[in-house]
């Protein structure tokens, strides 16, 4: 007997009770808007004799109550933004081949408007120990006197998607304490040796706080484009099932990317130089803001040149 | 409010009552040992009031009962045999290290075994016209006076996985004419203007035969390793679900592999001189033969040195 988890019924009539419907929600954690759940989506007592409701059967006897683990994960985004709502639903995608000039005119300008919006207040915050630091489970400290190139301070989280306890699912996020580093397009030949020290520390760090992971269980990536621009590290166990997040187009193997820097030429050489292509949502800024409007402005190119 | 479906729990005492415990089996059809079925895994009905387990309530009147959709998916083999138990028994997984001595002292020679033996003769095949021709979609003919550095013939065939209709899940392989490129590995610098002329002509090509498809709607990669050593290209439709056939450890974009040689150094430079890092089973041949005796070889090296 195979059981697998059942795709949800998308009808209007479901959705519209789904939330009330809910048993025995249990907080998992928060963070500022964001707050996670295990939870049942049926009643989650199977009862194994007539249940008059207050624990007793018909003889009087306490009934046979099989608890049913929890079915459900919920992240709940309270209040939520358009932003969150656009980039939950489902939309069309495009792949996009992000050179290094439109890297440079377009992509990187996007990310310092980014930045200076005060998107990574959240990071900075858990960075500089002022939130969330129940749930760093790992931390390297800075060496305060340490210029930000020789800066190899990081700290490991559980990703939002994890429920923290199935090891095989395990989800962890290293995030660097330097500030300069806000994605794999700034990483440089001359950074292979501090690439390589902290995936050896990340790896070193989850095999001895999961002991039971080996240190070829543990697969290392990081997404280009990341959902923020402060570098982070994906560790995975092996065996957690590959999704869009894994996914060619998104992932960038770790190791990969330190090959791909050790095979190019000049210590300052780097991740900026090179084509990286990729697939964004249509709904997302990326699409909207740069991408289509170059699209458009290759294609009225093209059809400018068959008039001529 | 996100709702995913929670990791099963796969402890000893749930899983043997498991199947006791599933409710409002609904069979959704049957062919010879193989059955499937829809299923809860709670109870599938939540009370809104007191129940006496014959659908009335304490005061007499059937009680509201709202009717939650199955949450399982439920496939039963019966009787079944040992090929299906280990087909889907979880195998393990491990990363792997490809450095590129690795590749030239072991990989290389098992390649070479592995086409030696015959395992690619269903590709000359097809390549040459023997079998299969009615599943071509594309070709484009080899020059018969190119020298093999200049053959640029290849041909396209539906994926094996594919439905050949679902124009969302579409699946092509583009094979190479070309016997000399056994895998990733034998891409050097000097290959980007063919990788990137056959690149458009397989895009070409399918957004032709497809007219539904924009050429950016077509995401090409690579794996490695791949199931067999003659270079071939997956053209998928950006909206295939991603398992792991595109994951981070097994799927390499086609343009990043065109962008990674683009920033080496030297014509003759290429694939082979970088590490790749990826998955491998631990019942496959790559593990058993290789890696697993390399890592035992490390550890004993690494216990030795301790000893002394």
């Amino acid at each position: 007997m195979i059981a697998e988890r059942a795709a949800f019924a998308s009808d209007a009539s479901h959705l519209s009770t789904f939330a009330q419907c809910l048993k025995d929600v249990r907080n998992l954690g928060a963070n500022d808007i964001y707050n996670w759940y295990l939870a049942s989506s049926g009643s989650n007592a199977v009862r194994t004799s007539t249940n008059f409701g207050d624990g007793t059967t018909a003889d009087g006897s306490k009934h046979a109550v099989t608890t049913q683990p929890p079915d459900l994960k919920i992240n709940l985004i309270y209040p939520c933004t358009d932003k969150h709502i656009a980039k939950y639903s489902s939309q069309g995608v495009r792949i996009v081949n992000e050179t290094p000039e439109i890297y440079r005119d377009h992509i990187r300008p996007y990310m310092q408007k980014n930045r200076d919006e005060g998107r990574l207040n959240w990071v900075f915050n858990i960075i500089e120990g002022r939130t969330e630091q129940e749930d760093v489970i790992f931390r390297k400290h800075s060496n305060n006197n340490a210029s930000q190139d020789d800066d190899q301070g990081f700290l490991v989280l559980p990703d939002l998607n994890w429920d923290r306890k199935t090891i095989s699912s395990l989800h962890l996020l290293g995030l660097v304490d330097r500030k300069d580093i806000w994605s794999v397009r700034d990483l440089r030949r001359k950074h292979i040796p501090w690439l390589k020290d902290m995936r050896q520390k990340l790896v070193d760090a989850t095999t001895q706080l999961y002991p039971q992971i080996e240190e070829d269980q543990l697969k290392l990536y990081v997404h280009y484009q990341p959902t923020y621009y402060h570098f982070h590290i994906h560790v995975v166990h092996v065996m957690l099932e590959a999704g869009a997040t894994q996914a060619v187009g998104k992932a960038l193997s770790l190791e990969n990317v330190i090959g791909q820097l050790e095979g190019m030429d000049g210590e300052e050489a780097g991740m900026a130089d090179v084509s990286l292509t990729y697939s964004v949502g249509e709904a997302s800024d990326l699409w909207l803001q740069i991408f289509e409007p170059l699209k458009k402005e290759r294609l009225k190119g093209t059809s400018d040149g068959n008039e001529i």
